[in-house]
């Protein structure tokens, strides 16, 4: 059951992670942790923000996990919010700025060595809390609850299925809708549209959509470009259901893929498949990345497949494991994305794009749209 | 025509700004800047990225003004835009990292210090980039590129007034179409779904849509509570048109208002055409604040006025000068919201928001939707 990231205690509850958290501290010889970053605040304390509502200098609340309480600091707006949320969270009101308000605490609960997400909080807001409150040390601590939500418990696996369902669903609707020709522009639309209309709180992220040769960049964004007849176009798109994310690519054909077209997304669909056989617990992320990368250097495109193979995925699209470094073994529990793809610039790009839940039985697809070729 | 912010050398085209930028820099004894926040980019290089796309290690590039250059560093997914959109640019591909591209720089140009954005970025890639490069000194230097937007150019007020319009239009549609029982969810569904088939390249902010007694909240979030008869209905929203945004709200009524409720109309609305009325050229803000807030104190409700008078408003929703606090003298160019409101927990909430563009001849307001009472 265990694995290297299942150390003691357990999780089973949401009130479990915060004992994780506290015998984190402990090992760290911290003293209490500052969490202001969304995912943390809602992983830990069920506080939920939307997007715009990033910590910033304390407009949304931040949590303060000592060895013995747990305090959510929120300003006026949040306070009632707070309060039915986070019903085990001792809520307080700030009033006077957070470098103070968190000076209060850090003194009156003895904190000496507080962790706090470097990668969260801005430069200047940690020399501010740290110029309030000289006497406590502000440690750069983001790894435990990085660490800690790659293993998704059953609630939030969940979630992820349902994000990955309405994926599937929007993209059966894309396809009754999707015609030479609309823009990119129009057809990012239609997603969000559709989206939003039908139970998504929220994108996963802006989607990626491209026509053509336009598709051979990796991280293109949809602009007035128009699908032409004998074209492909590349999806990439997902949303959000309760919190977390889905995130899925297919790359369809307007009119008869060519013979080249057609080549390279088989080369493509296997090299998915073989990642997706490779998979199980104790293989690593590595290994697994390795076993798609084989396929296409294989067919001698290996140069055109310039990005590693996935990355894990819940409350934010882009969690950790990243396959292509994750050399440890992979779990049940995590949730991770397979996406390889060839990219041959100013001519055409192939991506296939699957949402994968690891389970004591092997890999289970969450997204499960048809993978073969599709002529729109 | 001067005024404080006026400092030579005068901004008249885009590339005064970076003349100006290097201005302070020598002030400020600093041999560069490092740009890494969406809006300086935007406005210094007319580099544009889109939401999602803020700077995060590196990831949608960065600007280095120095004495005699203007770098762009970004990586492959964003060279191809880069040198399209900032032609006057050095763009240079990173392939390293940033921190390591930019001791390279720091290094080849003798930069000692170097101003950076310490509210952009994070306290780890701060310390990441100042790690790499201990011979080059990283300083917080926020406010020149902060105080340079304050003043808008033509173009900027027009794309402004463009936005604005765009708004005006969306509430003019909000009257035909919102109704009871429709939810704070579905009305705000409604203002997103209709700026983004008329033009808007995004939302300002999440529209503030509150219904009866829950528009006492001011920063409340869309819920699933209908509207009913009887009701008021608070709509704050505002879109992004060519990089620059509206921010407007109105307070509606679903049948006839009570008494209680159209006095407190009146009361606010008579505090907006105060300050309205007292803006001029070398009036400070916070004299312009004292106005309206004179009228709400004056009708008894001093206490329900919880917030601020305005904010400035451009490429980002809130920007300088926030009036209350702005002692300073108010300027041509300056764009910025005049919203008074009152707030009566569990009861009640009316605020009237619009755009204000203040000209040499006086006040202009961008937003131009009535002010009246209006029942739905």
């Amino acid at each position: 059951m265990s694995g290297q990231l299942t150390a003691e205690p357990p999780i089973r509850t949401v009130a479990d992670r915060t004992t994780r958290l506290r015998a984190d501290l402990t090992t760290a010889g911290l003293d209490a942790m500052l969490v202001t970053g969304t995912a943390g605040k809602r992983y830990l304390a069920g506080f939920v923000l939307h997007r715009g509502e990033e910590w910033t200098s304390g407009f949304s609340g931040a949590l303060v996990v000592t060895r013995d309480r747990q305090i959510l600091l929120a300003d006026a707006r949040y306070t009632e919010q707070a309060e039915a949320q986070a019903p085990e969270w001792d809520v307080r009101r700030t009033r006077k700025g957070i470098g103070i308000e968190l000076a209060a605490i850090f003194k009156a609960e003895s904190i000496r060595r507080c962790g706090a997400e470097a990668v969260v909080l801005s430069y200047a807001d940690w020399v501010g809390i740290q110029h309030a409150s000289p006497a406590t040390e502000l440690v750069p601590f983001d790894e435990p609850l990085r660490v800690m939500r790659i293993v998704k418990d059953p609630a939030e696996q969940a979630a992820i299925a349902r994000a990955c369902a309405l994926t599937d669903a929007c993209f059966d609707h894309l396809l009754v809708t999707v015609r030479p020709p609309m823009t990119e522009r129009e057809i990012s639309w239609e997603i969000e549209a559709w989206f939003r209309s039908h139970g998504a709180e929220a994108l996963a992220f802006e989607p990626g959509v491209l026509v053509g040769a336009r598709a051979s960049m990796p991280h293109g964004h949809p602009s007035d470009a128009a699908l032409h007849l004998g074209e492909a176009l590349l999806l990439d798109f997902g949303c959000q259901v309760d919190g977390y994310r889905s995130d899925m690519t297919r790359t369809i054909f307007a009119g008869e893929p060519s013979d080249e077209a057609r080549h390279m997304y088989e080369v493509v669909r296997s090299a998915q498949e073989a990642a997706y056989a490779a998979l199980a617990m104790g293989t690593t992320g590595t290994a697994v990345d390795a076993a798609a990368r084989a396929v296409i250097a294989d067919a001698g495109l290996g140069e055109a497949f310039s990005h590693g193979l996935g990355h894990g995925i819940g409350l934010e699209t882009h969690e950790e494991p990243r396959l292509l470094t994750w050399d440890r073994p992979l779990e049940a529990g995590m949730v991770f994305t397979l996406e390889p793809g060839v990219y041959i610039p100013g001519r055409i790009g192939i991506r296939i794009e699957d949402d994968v839940l690891l389970t004591p039985d092997g890999p289970q697809r969450l997204t499960r749209s048809s993978r073969d070729i599709i002529v729109i």
